[in-house]
């Protein structure tokens, strides 16, 4: 049996450069430029942006304007706008602030959540109740993001019956859809399609994400094995930038799939995705060189058929001379 | 249905650092680093070296030294030892030097072929069955290794009809395995997929690998796709370490999947492979240090499970102290 007969027939991409790569960034981005490359990520096509996290700004400087933020980007009507919140009060704030939809953190391990948002992993889920309540009530989506699905930094691999159980909980606490994230990005694509079809089989009607980081290198194999057993939301970021807030130093920028490599990898397996693929990659490029990100994915490093052949064509034409 | 009933029950590889790396590197490796190096990789499990290729001293003469690194390396019982064969001349060469198989170089793209061994293809094609006879008469087996199966730097994209028309003409000349190569790294898993899908189809019992380049980061997810439908041969070079001999400067390091990521992968999914993980990691880091290449691979920076939790637990350290 091919995998070609299991793809999804549309993928839904989230672009996240604007929280998990300013996040992981040592030094504040200006909000001016923060503006522009939002604004810039919402034309490519992705359907949507994750574009601050409304978190006390003593806990995630390098995000502190986020209100400010949200009041100073253009809303494309074709773009949905989504912040992350990790408790009621950033809720709060980010509905103020007109988001679309929230991304209510919780994270499967204790350690992790101890560390990360200071409190007990029963009292981040009781408060995803509360945010549901409020996020509703103003009309708001509420997508879960489970951290540390796979493996936690501290505790080494996590029970996959626990991340099981985090999902039933978000799930009966009324959340619109659910995305699993490998914090580490050491997932491996029999642990993604196992975890998947274990929860789409109890929850067939689910709206399931995969938000990737890359360590181990494997985050499209990841990718592709998600998609075959039905998950076709994924998160993504522009330059690979992103990373966690409470790793050591050597681990903080551990990279998300490239946005612009996810891209191309869709468009030419003839997976419809939504993005533009020449636009994805002139804004990544852009943003690599205005961060003095260098080559950071492989569509920048000019992995792609038109980049290769240019070159090509360019080397005759010197020998030619 | 979930990918992993698809798996293979054995992976078998091939460690192709010392013919793909050695290859296009602008410096000679003198031939005792080379000889260490390759009964070094000889160790770490994987079933196949590839460890030379006997080409005219002038063509590649990097690996001028092809006679007397088959004199001088280690010969495993359990590892089969291969050389790369541009012709009959280099086949004769290298069975009186004692390999157990040889890799006949076969290459879809017309072009390509005329560049890269001054030839047309119909000449080496011809010649593959002046190959086979030589070869078996010897007791020696042949293997076509089909360059620019899926993407050429010269004439772009393939037609599929072209390679799957040399793959029925190298079985009917009688070679024991045919491996398709992604020579620019430019192909993606649903090109992967269909292609071996079509070779199986004709010749369900034919022994069929995969030889990838990395240009696009698509070669694990490449390894998953083609494993999904048969495909348990897989090429891959330590460090990367690749390349093509008659590409621009720019595009002449065009690397192949790194052996410890590719080893890490199958491992973490459970997919056996004879490769020891520890001892590729530690072979992989001592040939990076030797030729001076950084940290070419997820594993090399850091990227698995047990150096994550050890880069933890040091810095919890650091801050107890």
């Amino acid at each position: 049996m091919s995998l070609v007969d299991d793809l999804p027939n549309r993928v839904h991409l989230v672009e996240m450069l604007p929280r998990d790569g300013f996040q992981r960034l040592d030094e504040f981005v200006p909000t001016d430029e923060k503006v522009e490359i939002i604004d810039a990520l919402s034309t490519t096509g992705v359907d949507e942006v994750e574009f601050t996290s409304f978190t006390h700004p003593k806990a995630v400087p390098t995000l502190r304007d986020a209100d400010e933020v949200a009041a100073r980007i253009e809303r494309r009507d074709d773009v949905t706008y989504r912040a992350l919140v990790p408790n009621l009060v950033g809720a709060e704030r980010a509905i103020d602030a007109g988001v679309d939809k929230v991304n209510a953190l919780v994270t499967v391990s204790e350690t992790y959540t101890k560390k990360n948002q200071n409190r007990t992993r029963t009292e981040v889920l009781t408060e995803v109740e509360d945010i549901v309540a409020h996020a509703h009530d103003h009309g708001v989506d509420v997508e879960a993001g489970i951290g540390t699905s796979f493996y936690c930094p501290y505790e080494g691999a996590i029970d996959r019956e626990e991340t099981l159980s985090i999902v039933d909980r978000v799930v009966d606490a009324g959340v619109d859809e659910v995305t699993l994230a490998t914090t580490m990005g050491l997932a491996n694509p029999v642990e993604v399609s196992e975890a998947f079809g274990r929860v789409l089989s109890k929850h067939p009607d689910l709206d399931v994400g995969l938000h990737l980081h890359d360590t181990n290198g494997m985050s499209l194999a990841n990718t592709l094995a998600a998609m075959t057993v039905g998950v076709d939301r994924f998160d993504a970021s522009v330059c690979g930038l992103g990373g966690g807030v409470v790793l050591p130093g050597d681990l903080s920028g551990v990279g998300n799939t490239p946005t612009e490599d996810l891209v191309q990898m869709l468009d030419r397996m003839g997976v419809p995705n939504g993005a533009n693929f020449g636009r994805v990659e002139s804004v990544a490029h852009d943003v690599a060189e205005r961060l003095g990100l260098g080559t950071p994915s492989h569509v920048l490093a000019g992995g792609t058929v038109e980049r290769v052949l240019e070159t090509v064509e360019r080397d005759e034409g010197d020998n030619d001379v």
